[in-house]
C-alpha cells in the first residue's frame, strides 16, 4: 500500500483537525492514521495524517499544490512525503565502528526504509565495514585548515549521491554554519548525564562524580552545539562497579538504539520540529508522533 | 474550561476521521485532542476526541441523542464524558495499606480528578486511615458462606454512595460473576513476573526461580481471574542481593505507582476497551490514548 | 539478629579483605554479607563488613578500640553501626507534601528502620500531616535577614531531639556552610535532566527543550549546592502530550521513590563516601554496598 | 595483569570469608575483588573471588590441587578460571541474523574475551556473514528422522573446535536431554512476557492480549525447556501503536543485549549456579556476582 504523510503545524484555531481530515476524505482518500497535538504555551496546532493514496482523486504531483491552499488559508507550515519514496542516506563517520554497522544492519534488515550510498569519513578506518556491504567510501580528512574546503567536497559528494539526510554516527567533528546552511537534514548522536558534562572526555568525569545513570540524546544538528532539537533519548543504570571503561561500553550499546530509534522516526515522517532557535524564549523542540 | 470527551469504536471505513472530528466542528466545537488507532487485525477504528464545550452548539442533553445518529450509521458503540463530572471512587481493601495511602494522597493533591467517599473491606484494620481523612469505611468479613451476601451489601453501598468506579487497592478477594454483571468498572492491580508465577505466594516463587525482574499489571476485571484487559504495566530490577521481603517492598512500590497511573488514564476517559473474551480467538485489550 | 557493619576505606594494599575478615573471625564472629570495591583511579580499598553479633568476643565497647589497633595500621577511615542502633530522623520540609507523607509511611510500614520524632519547616502549612502521625512540628520561618539565626534554632532541635540525619523533603532552602560544619548528615533530593536545567523553573526550562527523559537524584548535602556525593538516581520517559504539569506530577513519583531508596541505603549502612571535594581533580563520589 | 577467579559455594558457616580470603593471602595473592552472599533459604555461602597471579606463591598446576583440601574442609563445589585462559565460542544460529552479527562485533570490538572459530546451523542462510569474518560455517539441516545423528555431528565439531561455551542465537531447535549430558555450557535467549506466553507465536499472543511490556531472558540451557537458570532480563514499553512486527523488532533489540550482557557475565566468571532442578522445591537459580 502506498501512503502519503502531511506534516503540518499552523496557529491553534477552531476546526483545524476537521478542515484537514475532510481535505484528505473530500478527494477520496482514506486516513490511515491521525494524530495531533496543540502546544498552548506556543498556540500552535501541529498535526500528522497518513492516507492511503489508492483511489485518490488527485496524483502526486496534483497533492501539493491543491494543498496548498488551504495551508496559505490557515498559515500552515507544512511536508508532505509518499512511503514509496525511499530516502537516501550518507553515514559520516570517524573511527569508531558500533553505529556505523547498526544502522547498515537495520537498513538490511528492512528496519530503515532508506537506501544508503556513501559513507564519509575524516579516517580512513572504516573503509572496509563500507565495502563488505557494497557501499562507498569517501575518506575526507579535516584539518583546521582545510575544514571549509573538504566541507565543499562533502557537499558535492551529497548532490552526487542525491542524498536526503546525513546521519552523524560517532563522527568527531563539528559542521560548520556554511554546511548546515546548505544542508539542514542532519542527525547527531551524543551522550547525555545527570547531571550534564561538557566538554571533553565526558564518561570520565561522570565516572569521577559516580553519576548512577547515562544517557545518550539523538537530536537534529543546528549551529548551536549539541543544543538541536531533540529526538530521542535512553538511559541505563550503572554503577561503582562499572570502571570508565565499563561506562563508554554502556554507552555505545545507547548510542547504537538511541541513534537507530531517532533515525526510524525520521524516516517514517514522525518528527516535527517547531519553535524557534533555543536562545529566543521559546526554545526549539520535537513532536515525536509515535 | 469544561470539555467532552467521546471513546468511540467501529468497523473500520473511509472517512471516518472526517465524520467524526466535521460532527464536532460542525456544531461549533474546538477540538483539543484528537487521537485514532485502526486495529488491521481486528478491522476496527478506535478514536478519542477531546473538544471545548465552551460556545458547542448543543446542550448537554442534546450532546448524546444527536451524536447517536452518526453512531448509528457507522455502527459505533460509544461513550462520551464531561471533564466537570467527577467520578465517585470506593475503594476496596484487605490489610495492606500502601496502595490505599497512594490513592488518598493523590486525590487530594489533585492527580486524580475523583471523589472517595467511601472504602469497604473484608478486614477492620484499615479504618483509621480512612478516618483521617474524613472517608467513610465500611466492614464486611468475608467467608465462603456469606460471600454473595456480603457482595450484596457491597451492591448496595456502590448505589448508596452512587459509586462510579470500584478500585481493588490489594483486596484479596475474588469479585463473583454475579457482583460484576451488576457492577462492571472495576479496576485491579496485581504482581507480574518473567516468567508468570500464578497462585499462591508468587514473590517466594520468582524468588526461588532467580528472576532478575519484578512488574506489576493493572487491569479491568472480568470474570477471567487477572486476564481481564491490562491497562498499564511496570517493573523493577531485582538481583541475588534481594530477599523475599525485598521483592515485596519493590512490588509495593510497583503497585502503588501502576495502580495510580491506571486509574488516571481510565479517569481521564483515555482508556477504550475493545474485542472479545480472552477465550476467543481475538482476546480483549485496551488501547490507552495517552 | 543483632549484627554490627563496618565501613572501612584505605590505601589499597596486598591482603587486605584477609585482614579485615581475619579480625571479625578471630573475635568469634560470622561474616553475614562482605563486599569491596578497589578504585584503582583513587587507588582506595573500600570495604562493607556486616557480621552476628551473638557470640562475638568482644563487648560493644570493645569493639571500637580494639579494631582502631587494625584500622591505623592500615591507616583507615572507618565507621562501625550496630543494626539495633535505631537512628532518629528530622524531616525539614516546605509546603509539598509528597516527600513527607511518603516518609513517614515507609517508616510506619517498616520500610525504613528509623524514627522520626520531629519536621521542621519554613512554613506553617504541613503542620497537621505532621501531627496525624503524632510528630512533632516546628515554624521556623526564613527571611535573607534572620537565617543564620533561624538555623541556630534549627541546629538547637536537632540537639534536643538527637537527630542523627536530617532529609531535605522538597525543603526550598539552601542550608548555609555554618549550619553543614555543625550537622553534616544531611541528604537530599532534587531533580536531574539530560541536560542539566540549573536554577529556577527546571521543568518549565526542560519541557521548553523537549526533553524526553526526566529523572530525580539523592544525594548528601555538601557546600557545593547540588554537587554532593550521589547516592541514587532513577529517571522516567516523558513525551510531547506531556505538559509542564505533567513533568511535574511525575517528577514528584521520582523524587518520593529515589529519595526512599536513597535513605533506606544509608539506614542500613551501605553508604560509603569517599574522595576530596568536587572542586579537586578527584571529585568527591560514593559506593553503594547494595 | 593476569589474575585468578575462584566460584566457590558451600554449606554456610562461621568464617568461610576469612578462610576462604586467607588461603589467597597466605600463598602471596593479592584480593582485586571479592563478593559473597549467603542464600539463607538453601543454607549455602557462595563467594567470588579474583585476585592478582603476580608473584601468587602457587604455580597454576599447583593451584587446583592445593585449594581442593580447603575445599574439602568445607564441602565446597568449586571453579577457578584463569583470565588469560580465552574461551571458545560456537555460535548455533538458524536463519535470523541479528544476535550473530551482535555477538561477532562485540567479540571484534574486545566486549566479548573469547575466539570464535566456528558458527553451526540447521540452515545454509548466513553462511557469508560467517566468512565475512574469517569464521567456518557448518551447516547441518535438522529432520526428526536425523536429530540425533546431526547433534552427534554436532559435538564432534565442538570437540574438533575445542570448543567451552555454546551460545544459541535464535537456533530455532531444541537440544536433546543426549546432547546436554555431553555438553552443558550452553546459553540461550528467548522472549519473555508479563503475562507469560509459552508456545507459538509468543509476539501474535501478546499482541492480541495488549501487553504494555515486551522482554527477553538469557538462561542456561537446561533439560527443562526454557526453564534454566536465568542469567539476564530486560525489558522495553510497547503500546497498541505497536503492530505485531514492531513487537518482533523492540524484541530483537532486547535480544541481542540481553544475550550479550549474559554471556559476559559468563566469560568473566561472575555467575554461579546452584540449587537443584526447578522440579524441587529448592529451585536451580543463579547467582551473578556484578
Amino acid at each position: 500500500m502506498n501512503t502519503a504523510t502531511l506534516l503540518v503545524s499552523c496557529p491553534d484555531q477552531k476546526g483545524l483537525v476537521a478542515k484537514i481530515s475532510d481535505w484528505v476524505f473530500s478527494h477520496g482518500g482514506n486516513i490511515l492514521h491521525a494524530d495531533q497535538h496543540a502546544d498552548s504555551t506556543a498556540g500552535l496546532f501541529l498535526m500528522r495524517v497518513e492516507w492511503d493514496l489508492d483511489n485518490f482523486g488527485l496524483t502526486r504531483t496534483e497533492i501539493a499544490p491543491t494543498f496548498a491552499q488551504l495551508a496559505s488559508a490557515i498559515q500552515a507550515k507544512w511536508h508532505i512525503q509518499f512511503s514509496d519514496y525511499v530516502r537516501r542516506i550518507a553515514i559520516f563517520v570517524s573511527k569508531q565502528d558500533h553505529c556505523l554497522y547498526d544502522l547498515i544492519l537495520r537498513q538490511r534488515s528492512h528496519e530503515l526504509p532508506a537506501i544508503i550510498p556513501v559513507v564519509i569519513s575524516n579516517h580512513p578506518d572504516l573503509e572496509q565495514v563500507a565495502h563488505n556491504f557494497g557501499i562507498n567510501y569517501h575518506y575526507l580528512p579535516i584539518t583546521p585548515e582545510n575544514k571549509l574546503e573538504q566541507e565543499k567536497q562533502q557537499l558535492a559528494l551529497l548532490k552526487q549521491y542525491q542524498i536526503d539526510l546525513v546521519l552523524l554516527a560517532k563522527y568527531m567533528q563539528v559542521l560548520s554554519p556554511e554546511f548546515l546552511s546548505q544542508f539542514s537534514q542532519v542527525i547527531n548522536i551524543h551522550h547525555s548525564f545527570l547531571p550534564a558534562f561538557a566538554g571533553a572526555n565526558p564518561y570520565h568525569r561522570a565516572y569521577k562524580r559516580g553519576v548512577k545513570i547515562i544517557g545518550a540524546t539523538a537530536h537534529y544538528v543546528t549551529e548551536e552545539l549539541d543544543e538541536g532539537p531533540i529526538i530521542e533519548q535512553d538511559v541505563i543504570r550503572v554503577s561503582h562497579r562499572d570502571s570508565v571503561n565499563d561506562l563508554i561500553r554502556k554507552g555505545k550499546d545507547l548510542e547504537r538504539i538511541v541513534l537507530a530509534r531517532a533515525v526510524r522516526q525520521h524516516l517514517e515522517n514522525r518528527v516535527l520540529v517547531y519553535g524557534q532557535s533555543a536562545n529566543s524564549g521559546l526554545g526549539i523542540r520535537t513532536v515525536v508522533f509515535d
